[in-house]
């Protein structure tokens, strides 16, 4: 398995003065996703927990909807080149499945019949089997909110090291931590997160609390609507799409969660005495 | 033109209080771009500087090499529909320039052929218009470095109201300022500048300096190479990748550059007294 800090020399500027030593970074290399024979995507990723991420991406994507779907899941590049083949990995569908793979080029490549708009993304999302909105009225407690950023943060082990690791993590209505995913991009650890459950047979993910530890961008609501979680809480700035995303689907999105304080941007009827 | 910034109702939970009010939030919405009657690509972008952001993709994907070689860009959608009209960007190529545009097709979906680990991702940068590696040896003085992160926060307007915007800046060698984009995503901020410049004809953009709110990925550090940007400094981490690619093309990559210190992963060459 590839690692996913690294060490490298580094010289330090401070005042008049230099010094070199030694400084950990975040691990990047890309991962080609693979479903049969076909080249799916490509995204670059810190490398760990891969098969979560293939199956998250394809799941959250709209292309897989169960586990049952998939009769493996391996890397794939050539045996002889360990770099190379750590970073491809092909899912092997059971027989008889198949996916509508062009909804994703057309995604990609938007044509003017789908419309390229907000509105339009958003009808695209409801189109990509989220129809189905997000369910569930159980509220949860101001004060579980105001935890979960320092539980996110203490259960972190990679990121007081190279400072540029992106978390996505599961909790319950009661704050308890389920489960972790860290990468250099946002969207990959959400999706490894996802992913996770996914294959678990766990989504739709009703009454979790989806933290992450960044902003809010469309993909990532995109993302949790998907998967049927019921509240996400950033310790960033949400975008304008991602909340008008967020209250089309049902969806309450808690932004600048940080320092006994947070700001509701869709859903506040979920937040309150339990 | 549509806006960068909307105002949108928010509760905020302060210890057992709440107070409704209203907020600003960075719009993101998606921008369609098109090379005569073909969809190039979709990115989720902040309004603003489209034509820049659409010519600074297609020159730092490789697939422009001059500004001559473009006849016109405009907005493009549906005139009735102006949401979805400001989201459509066309470029119009002079008679007898054709592009590559399977090349990009190819770098979305790598196939086996081209390879998808580090190694050949940076291999398919050289064939991508960069082997010519970012020249220049002048140097720029310590003192100049640790003052850009300052004065990229106090040219940043937006970012104070919504606290979700990256910018992208570019200086010379003496610590001044000509040219700043946000978006609310880094490669974008990136390409608006980026293509601002290349519009203008000053690309390659030699002794100068890129200054990034954020952290650095191996994405970044691609646009920057095609660029010709030698010195790249972010006030967050760099990945391994990122730094790969900058050791590789002969450019500099400083990380945490805030507080009067900064790090330096890649070319330390150009710091010292110029």
């Amino acid at each position: 398995m590839q690692s996913s800090v690294v060490t490298v020399p580094v010289r330090t500027f401070e005042g008049s003065g230099e010094l070199d030593h030694q400084d950990y970074l975040t691990v990047e290399e890309p991962l080609q996703i693979r479903v049969g024979d076909r080249d799916v995507s490509v995204t670059m990723r810190t490398p760990g927990h891969d098969f979560d991420l293939a199956a998250g991406f394809l799941f959250s994507e709209g292309l897989l909807e169960s586990p049952e779907q998939i009769a493996s899941i391996q890397h794939s590049g050539p045996e002889s080149q360990q770099r190379q083949r750590g970073n491809s990995v092909t899912v092997t569908l059971r027989p008889g499945v198949s996916l509508d793979l062009e909804r994703l080029q057309r995604n990609f490549y938007a044509t003017s019949s789908c419309g390229v708009c907000g509105k339009a993304s958003i009808e695209s999302l409801e189109v990509q089997g989220c129809s189905r909105f997000v369910t569930g009225e159980a509220r949860i407690a101001p004060d579980i909110i105001h935890g979960l950023p320092g539980a996110l943060r203490n259960a972190q082990p990679l990121f007081d090291r190279t400072g540029s690791l992106h978390a996505a993590a599961l909790f319950d209505f009661s704050g308890q931590l389920l489960a972790l995913r860290e990468d250099v991009g946002r969207h990959n650890a959400l999706d490894k997160l996802i992913g996770a459950e996914f294959l678990a047979g766990r989504t739709p993910l009703t009454e979790r609390v989806l933290q992450v530890s960044g902003r809010v961008s469309f993909e990532l609501v995109q993302k949790a609507v998907v998967g049927g979680i019921p509240v996400l809480v950033a310790v960033g700035a949400p975008s304008s799409l991602a909340v008008e995303v967020a209250l089309r689907f049902n969806m309450t999105v808690i932004g600048f969660a940080r320092g006994g304080r947070f700001n509701v941007y869709a859903g506040a009827a979920r937040i309150g005495a339990s």
